[in-house]
């Protein structure tokens, strides 16, 4: 089934305690339809770029079966732009510089056959061009997964909590779903969120794994222990397009297809932070993903024996 | 198979902000020994207490079958007080208060029929005071497992590295995995701890899960996530308890059964936090664990079809 992604198409420059890059390509939509396109075969992207934008870049998401009918390219503008720099622990960082540039007046126009995609991603942006997203698809798509943040939280919450009323599922972090819901018990804040919208919530935890919460029912799937982060950024991303690419071939959504949708998700966001930026994402081969996988399924299997 | 288990029985002053208790029962191995009454049948206890102590909380004890003939009584003194405050989060808490009393000069004197338990377990405490009770035993225990905290890092390093040599397993938080290594990623952190003679080690990360690390092999068991934490309090003293516990009726050391002690000793603490003190791990029922830790499958279980 087809997958529309919506989300940035950057440059970040990224510091971390193991090195520096000055302007590489990240963004939402990439990471996610780039950890996508490992599943998904058809893959619509929905952003924006400037004209500094590199053509080889945008070439290499075409070659991984990424359609960019609906990525305009503004000419004369630029390309969003990102700068962070990361602590020690890797958990926290410090954005130094941000520059909306061709994001600032965002419209996302959907081309007409994007306009049936089954499953959808929507990136962290502004809820109400998520919600301009939500209002051309025809008919409303299987599926409609969604990330946000706190900003947005602090910012817009009321068009927020209106977007958060059309999807089907939203994966935030823990600091985003304890502000979003008032209640520091991430099960008690998944309570209320699952009252929001969504019917599922994925809890992304960083190095502490993900949970995933369905009605009455908790899935965790652990974060892969590693010897090395180099670059956390883009990894709740990947995550993303890990767990909803994982998805959209299938179309189950049957609670043990999303479990394993959760755990190739952690899997994909263990690349990720191997290499900076999404040089890990352009390297791995299905082979990778399938050893990987097992990795977490040696990780937690255990024969209880009660 | 005889377990031997050594730590403080106290008073603590707890104060969460679900509650205050102004004194009541507390200490490393009263809740090691508690946790493991569960599954091990033969628990003699090493520790000292001051004749303020209640004969009820003795018996009660007595009752679990844990073999007080190592507990002294130390008349006219007061027994080990600690006194905390828990933050909003409960994963931090401040000391408010520490009286030493007769754990000031506590000399581990082993009765002899302690001498040749199978398995230690050896609950936080100085370092050279965890070595008295290594020294005594003979023959070499089965397995010795020992706690420790930051404390001995800073200030009795060099004794605590020489118990390190002469334990089987290590069991501490990642915080302290962090110090005793100097490294920030527990994949290094561990290979480096596994080379200071622990075989196998054990990272609790609280709300987090538990890592337990043996050669090159990683097994990762989860925290349940609990809608109300009231009382931390022993958590880690738990886990152990019911980890080591776990493993010594059976005397079982493969790496299978370690991975179920890590899942027993994670259903215990999950139980100890649900209430102030000891209070809950008085009431549960051998039933009430074997559903817990089938909770515990739930949470983590899923088929990858890889």
């Amino acid at each position: 089934m087809s997958l529309l992604t919506v989300g940035t198409v950057a440059f970040d420059q990224i510091e971390t305690p193991f090195g520096k890059e000055d302007k590489i390509v990240g963004g939402a939509a990439t990471y996610i339809s780039l950890a996508a396109s490992y599943f998904a075969e058809k893959i619509n992207l929905v952003s924006v770029v400037g004209d500094d934008f590199p053509v080889a870049e945008l070439d290499y998401l075409k070659s991984k079966g990424i359609d960019l009918e609906g990525l305009q390219i503004k000419n004369g503008e630029r390309s969003f732009f990102w700068a962070g720099r990361y602590h020690e622990n890797m958990n926290q960082r410090d954005t130094l510089d941000t520059q909306l540039n061709v994001l600032a007046d965002f419209d996302p126009v959907l081309p007409e056959n994007y306009k049936d995609s089954d499953f959808v991603m929507l990136g962290n942006l502004t809820p109400s061009v998520q919600m301009r997203v939500i209002e051309q698809m025809n008919p409303r798509p299987k599926f409609v997964a969604m990330d946000t943040m706190n900003f947005w939280m602090d910012t817009a919450l009321d068009s927020l909590l209106e977007v958060l009323k059309k999807i089907d599922a939203l994966l935030i972090n823990d600091d985003e779903a304890r502000q979003l819901s008032g209640e520091y018990s991430l099960v008690k804040a998944a309570a209320k969120i699952l009252k929001m919208g969504p019917k599922y919530l994925v809890i992304k935890k960083g190095e502490h794994g993900a949970l995933l919460f369905y009605d009455d029912t908790i899935f965790f799937a652990p974060a892969l222990p590693l010897a090395e982060v180099f670059d956390p950024t883009g990894a709740g991303d990947t995550f993303a397009g890990g767990f909803v690419g994982y998805l959209a071939p299938s179309g189950d959504l049957s609670f043990e297809n999303m479990k394993r949708a959760v755990i190739f998700g952690s899997a994909m966001a263990s690349f990720c932070v191997e290499k900076f930026g999404i040089r890990r994402l352009k390297e791995i081969t299905q082979s990778d993903i399938k050893n990987r996988v097992s990795k977490f399924v040696q990780l937690v299997n255990f024969d209880a024996m009660v």
